[in-house]
């Protein structure tokens, strides 16, 4: 519990000493920053080593030496001299053509309200300068910048975006963390000396709205000390006010505990939660890091992107779209044109996603591909149908600047007649406004 | 003139001892193989060394090292130590990615009927095991392959493309080139040893339908020796029926002599030709090489591309649409969403392109955007319109299989009602089939 | 004080709860184990990533980046690309024609009794696989072998030389360490994760009969925890009875607490003293790791370097000569000239250096270069003579198997006839056994 | 035959048209340039792209793609990325520590009066900027210096060395070559586009006084044209006058004809010839190239040296003496030492090396290990003795300056008794100076 939340106003004028509690009834009791559910729509961007290689999957380390899959092997035995380890690719991480503004320029473009960049995958390489990682990091090793403080200050500089900070607890390979794990995580050397400093070390520096946790490795919370970061990331860091985090903060905890709900990846229920939560979603089906293989037909079309969007904020949840960036600092085009044609979309639609809430009901049961949003304030409803049905429906194509003819069918339902649209037009993905709904 | 045009059906009976002399009267009486004109589409492959630093342009050696631009001055010092050369690049030509089956299904789906490779760009790296150009070349360093033989054997696997081979004459810094260069060309060294030798190596190795000559470095043809190698081409070579050539092959031919014209790049004249043509036009308008640095807004979008397709058709030339593969040998996944829209579209609108001939008239002078092809055996005229009309137009939309109403507007005239299309159908570019036309 | 050093004695008959305290007083006294001062010579090994540069010399990193020596930074502008790090050396650290079963031959070939290896150098870069030192140590970067592990094991397969271990407590750049200098030392992180843990597992893991400590960062022995830990080794470790260490474990131990004394690098003080001591002197005068571009003149020559062995034992101190190998994991036949011809040089006159102790004069004062030792066991006295005296001296000269003639010199000296000796028969250096001497 | 040998005093007042004619008999019949043979001690530098491996031979490419030795195969398949190609070695010959100054000065130092480099070996690398090897040479990749001039021009400061060029007329792996090897030698692509063009190259812009060919790839010297280059060679190139060649012009050539004769590597005959030779010898034992993994006991010693040196100028020849530098460009200092060592052995002994002459008998039948010399001017003979005697020998021990005694042994001989030396003082190798002899 909250330990002041009864007393909470009255103890604002004797100086606040109200404060979280590190256990999870007392987390859990957070409300999260508004900022976050009016958002609905982010970036989320895997860079790291394994965009070095950047074949497969960003599990590259662990799918290549943890499970030694043989196309991974294979991959490494053919192109690489024997022997070459995994830290042999970091120098390689050049970024030479990265450019944080025209990153940030994109992703407003793209209609997002925030971003999440991993600032340490599971293979333990911060994209900071973290002290905590002497050598395994982007200023030291790879391209000599601090990519986190980088795309950080480029975001401050305009009020459209919300930073977030990915980070992994555990780490594949760190001998520390595997030694802990040997002991059954009856010793806690990694947190204390790796995880834990590098968190306080991000919030610091960084001040970010957002921390993405990830990488329970299969310790439970009490040895990450989770509840225990967490109490002084609410209590007294420097965001305590307007951070938001996420729920994987240790075994068990994910779609449990913490701020909202990821559940799973790509996670997108069809219906709503008592909770907050979000969609993390890559454009890329088969990866979150960039593949250089990945075939035109791998990637989610804008349409498909859209409806994951109207589906996902019908029903109350966030969606967070992944980009994968190459080792040298781009998003390639395919990305750009799918974000570019999202921001296109939300251009016209976006008056019913942003801010908008979840309605009485999510979707239509007679029309299939037909989802609703609710605008609290002028008791609108927006109804979005994904698919251009052979004959109409209801009272303002948003976009479309025509009073549309319309006539009710019993018992609740109204027939709108849609208008004649030049083709090419919109990616797809409609949104009638309907005024006036009970 | 074809020495022999005169007797040319009498000695057909007693064995053809008709040759072509090399003699530009004569090497351009010939006619241009059939297949060229009703192919239509093609593609082109500009691929060598400057995929590796793949950035600002093919012609990346020459701006750097022999006009010294200062952003490719600027980028080599910021990016690679002290001294590094050009001839540095070419071990990272990796082409680990590279299968030429995948690339020749994605031709065959974009509905092109030929493609034209870059054996040697003016960087003087052969792309195929040559003899003449010992450790410059794809087998000695970099893929350690031969990638010419590997596209030409994949393509021999189907019908439905016909091999082309792009070749530079001249070498920027080949200093065999640059001697005869300074002697005013009254030497002849860098041909004699050099160029020609490796074209006889071309064609006799890989037998190709097309060879798509370019670079004369200002010398003219007869320091090409071009018609002596072209008579060989025409009379004896293994291709002497089926291969095309294009006018590049000496200062001054271009636009005047060889084969058919190309006179520019991405040339677009808008109206008829005597003789046939070839529009070439790459998809990133800054460079036909792989640029890591190209925004989407370089790209030409696909309705631009089928607009490039239809107004150079239209006019009786063909379209020959490059890519620029990386180096690691893939084709990103923006040009594969190109190449397959375009065969989206040609599966529709084919019949209107493909063994089509110009029209008497090519494009409409009251309606802006209109196109026409016409079929000779069927007699139709096929209607091209680029953009969607408010208010429409004639006969059958292919692809929506109705027949459409229509009154004729005097004097010659006639009036269409369009159907009503559902949004996001088609890319963009419609064509309209009107038969009985006079 | 040794807490228990009077009841010694008793106590071993209960089971030793003898204990030395982590105070200087009790680590002082104890005893320098025996085969220490038996030894007399030992090989010093300096290898790191610091032989990857090989320029300069093995402080590259900080006359680099931390001094900002105009020659070092001239040559990293000169050879590397820009941005460039100290890190980016690491992969090339190859170690390919490293084995260390040759490596250890040779310094048996050379007379050594033990050897010091540079398990990590101020660079902080672990040569063997360290948990507290991820992806910058040999097993994860480089050579990807586990180097000390592969030296002691070569080295445990003999019994003629003893294994050492070289550590530096501070690392130039590792963050935590200048964290806390920035604290004065308040804070000691550092230690707490890194150096101690370091130590713990190195004693452990290769059970060293040597710790050469280093580099206290002007750090005092209590950040370092130097005494808490020399109990530990001295009271519990594996190696507590075997183990020699030096005097280098903080901020003004060095020459006055700890094992012997080194005092300074090339000391070599010319006079007895209270306590055991070292003479650490690299071949190579200017560098202690390999420097490719070293002259001959820049080596010590054989000669130099038996005068040099000579005067330290004659003071009764050992000699540690250093030798730094290649990148790729060589010693370079300079130095395997210079080490075999120790080698043949103590094959005859070993029995003046081993096991020898410092006699009541070291040098004499009438003749210049003559040095004695003494055997205590024959009570005999051994005299050196560094330069062949153009006129003789005294009775049996090691390596000659003849009787020579002598004559007693007022008040206590003796001249002796010199053999007529064959030119180039030895290096240099020749020692003359004195037997009866009072 | 010489044309106008008979005539030849007569036409010099009328302007030389004396000219030797492209046959062997004309080649044969020129005198070496006097120079030469006064010269007795040259250097070899073999340095080239083998120098990057480093290993095994400078036959390096050959020995692995050629003769396919497993440990040669096996070193690439442990240390290099599969596919690396000997081509992606060149990147790697930095020649960043070359300093031609600090070469010539050791070769100087040495006592060498010649040297003689690799300007392209079997691998057809040069060494200097060819235009007839584009992209496959010094100038273009890897050290990108032109490391043939400025040798040259370092040379050409000083005036006690001359230059000397080694040039291979085979290339293992040249395509052409191997071309006309398939046709059994009856084209000649090869010597047209490359050898021979490349030889008048070296020759026009170097001017050396040494033409040191090898390589005929078993073909002979008419597809050389070996006769028809050594005509212009010696009439008309503008060294005349002054340059010597060797004897390896084509199969059949060595021992037999062109200019003197080297016969084999590492000739030594031990008895005097008709026409001059050279022993060619390398200091490493097994290799004219560095390899990096050879041990001390491969270099031949000093003393070693100096007895071949003695040896091979008692029977008429002259001792051309191999290093290998780096690939960075090093003389390592165990090569220097021998080369210094060598130089203070002709500081004192050279005046019975230089301009000696052959005595009329080389070596004493009676103590081995005895070498004659002979001054013609003084009518005296130089006695060498390579290993001290036990008891002694004549007239003037060079470098000791006294008065040996001697007496008479019948029936010719003279017994001298030596003096004492002080131990070390000569590498080894000793010199009387005999004169009145008869």
């Amino acid at each position: 519990m909250h330990q002041c939340s009864v007393f909470g106003l009255l103890l604002l004028f004797v100086g606040c000493v109200c404060q979280y509690q590190p256990t999870w009834e007392s987390i859990d009791s957070r409300p999260i920053p508004a900022w976050f559910d009016q958002a609905k729509f982010g970036i989320f961007i895997h860079w790291g080593v394994f965009s070095v290689p950047s074949y497969g999957s960003e599990w590259f380390w662990w799918y290549w030496q943890g499970q030694k899959y043989s196309s991974y092997v294979k991959f490494m035995e053919k192109n690489y001299p024997p022997g070459f380890t995994y830290a042999d690719f970091a120098p390689h991480l050049t970024a030479e053509l990265f450019d944080p503004n025209e990153w940030v320029d994109l992703f407003a473009a793209s209609g997002a309200k925030y971003i999440v960049l991993t600032t340490k995958h599971h293979e333990g390489f911060t994209m900071w300068g973290s002290k905590y990682s002497w050598n395994w990091n982007a200023v030291a090793v790879g391209p000599k910048r601090d990519l986190v403080d980088e795309i950080a200050s480029a975001l401050r500089k305009r009020t459209d975006l919300h930073l977030g900070l990915y980070h992994s607890l555990f780490e594949w390979f760190n001998p520390l963390f595997r030694a802990d794990a040997d002991n059954q995580f009856k010793t806690n050397v990694f947190p204390t000396t790796k995880s834990l400093p590098e968190l306080y070390e991000l919030i610091n520096k960084f001040k970010p709205e957002l921390l993405w946790s990830d990488g329970d490795g299969d310790a439970p919370d009490s040895y990450w000390n989770s509840t225990g970061f967490l109490a002084w990331l609410y209590n007294e860091s420097p965001v305590r006010d307007s951070v938001v985090t996420n729920d994987r903060w240790g075994y068990g905890s994910i779609c449990n505990h913490g701020g909202y709900f990821t559940c799973t990846d790509r996670y997108n229920p069809g219906h709503l939660l008592k909770r907050k939560w979000e969609n993390c979603l890559s454009i890329d089906q088969r990866s979150w890091g960039f593949r250089r293989e990945a075939k035109l037909s791998d990637y989610l079309s804008t349409e498909q992107l859209i409806a994951a969007l109207v589906e996902t904020v019908s029903c109350g949840g966030n969606l967070l779209l992944n980009v994968g960036p190459t080792h040298d600092g781009r998003i390639v085009p395919i990305f750009e044109e799918r974000l570019r044609q999202m921001g296109q979309w939300l251009q016209v639609n976006g008056e019913a996603i942003y801010n908008s809430s979840a309605w009485r009901v999510q979707n239509d049961t007679a029309t299939p591909g037909v989802w609703y949003t609710w605008n609290k304030e002028r008791n609108a409803v927006y109804a979005f149908f994904l698919s251009w049905p052979a004959d109409g429906f209801i009272v303002a194509l948003l976009g479309v600047s025509q009073l549309l003819s319309w006539a009710s069918v019993s018992p609740t339902g109204l027939k709108v007649q849609l208008p004649t649209l030049i083709p090419g037009q919109m990616p797809g993905g409609w949104t009638l406004l309907l005024t006036g709904v009970q």
